[in-house]
């Protein structure tokens, strides 16, 4: 009997933006498994996949940062993060940011706290390595609901990168019945999984509810991973 | 200027209970740090106390388990598996459980989901272990919406016992002004922080809301570790 993978998804996380830097560089991603191994010193963990940009600026500088997400971060934070890589975008280039103790970039943007780490182990996982860092300074910058990960996933209809941990090929189901004319259809990125509701529409990008798929205007962009219009097929 | 590590307290955890065998006997503990790792293949990390019994038994059998606690699962049941120690307290005696393939008990009582691991790796964090755990089984027990660490703490009133990794001392508020007379005063537990309400009472233990600590029966205990009345003190 196979196992059902569908039980990882009852674990609880928080939504962080992990941020490092090499050379005069930075670059972050988001992560959900990051925890705090001990009080004593106070250190967190986190797992990051080898082949993403983070990954090497981590290994490269020894230290990173923990941005620890609200509730109110809109997708296209979490997409620039997410679903960007740093090798193509210079993803600070329009987020608020501000430096640390350690030199190493702090995303402020919809950030509730955040923690500095110097990184003194590291174990390898396969595909991940858990970078274990000791806390050198934190703070709390606002007073508002961290985000989860249920949250963003059944709430914000978020996905999961290739990259992440967490994630999971997705099954389509088949669709049971064709539409009936006239109501609007569903689009889903193939790039990503973000699926386009007409009903919604993408009031973070300008697009209001009840706005076709093809009514929207040719410059408009996957919220979460910025890819184009002609990336999204039928259905969702 | 000191660190704010009241930022800890803004990342989000699940509640779950780790589990494990040595020779015929068994014993679990709540843990928070747990996490997804890596996805191929699937494993969990789990940050375990060297002084708990868990981790001298997941050190002795290479084996644990992982129950993901419902949101409505009861103080007691946490108490049992958080604050009181398998030496002195067969755990597994009253909840209900079960043998999984690793023939590791698995905590069933208010379990979401379960997850079956070896131990593939490990690594030192000074007070604590992070086992590195393989999944060889996992499934579905319950639809309940799984239990937040937020929620633990906020809604349910818990507390972090001193071996875990979230575990911060707390300092007493000194109190504004003494409680005017006949209003019914809380008291607090000095083991384990739990804080009897008495406009609450503990439903769970049979008290009705509006019953005075000098009123709770001579037998009722700390429905978090098991403390009896004498271990408590006035305030909260």
């Amino acid at each position: 009997m196979p196992m059902n993978s569908a039980a990882f998804f009852k674990m609880s996380y928080g939504v962080y933006i992990v941020s490092s830097r090499k050379d005069g560089q930075f670059n972050g991603q988001v992560a959900n498994s990051v925890f705090q191994a001990t009080s004593d010193p106070p250190t967190v963990v986190a797992s990051i996949n080898k082949n993403n940009l983070t990954h090497e600026f981590i290994q490269a500088s020894r230290k990173f940062t923990v941005s620890v997400l609200a509730k109110a971060a809109p997708m296209n934070l979490i997409g620039l993060f997410g679903f960007k890589s740093g090798r193509t975008v210079n993803k600070f280039a329009d987020v608020s940011f501000k430096m640390g103790v350690l030199e190493v970039p702090i995303v402020l943007d919809h950030t509730v706290a955040y923690m500095e780490a110097e990184v003194i182990d590291e174990k390898d996982c396969g595909t991940h390595t858990l970078f274990i860092g000791k806390i050198v300074d934190c703070e709390i910058v606002s007073d508002e609901e961290p985000m989860t990960y249920a949250y963003y996933h059944e709430v914000k209809g978020g996905k999961s990168p290739k990259n992440a941990p967490t994630y999971r090929e997705e099954k389509k189901e088949p669709t049971a019945a064709p539409q009936t004319g006239g109501k609007m259809e569903k689009y889903t990125c193939t790039i990503c999984g973000y699926v386009y509701d007409p009903e919604q529409g993408d009031p973070e990008s300008g697009i209001a509810p009840g706005t076709a798929f093809e009514d929207l205007p040719d410059d408009w962009t996957c919220p979460i991973c910025g890819a184009d219009k002609s990336q999204f097929e039928k259905g969702g």
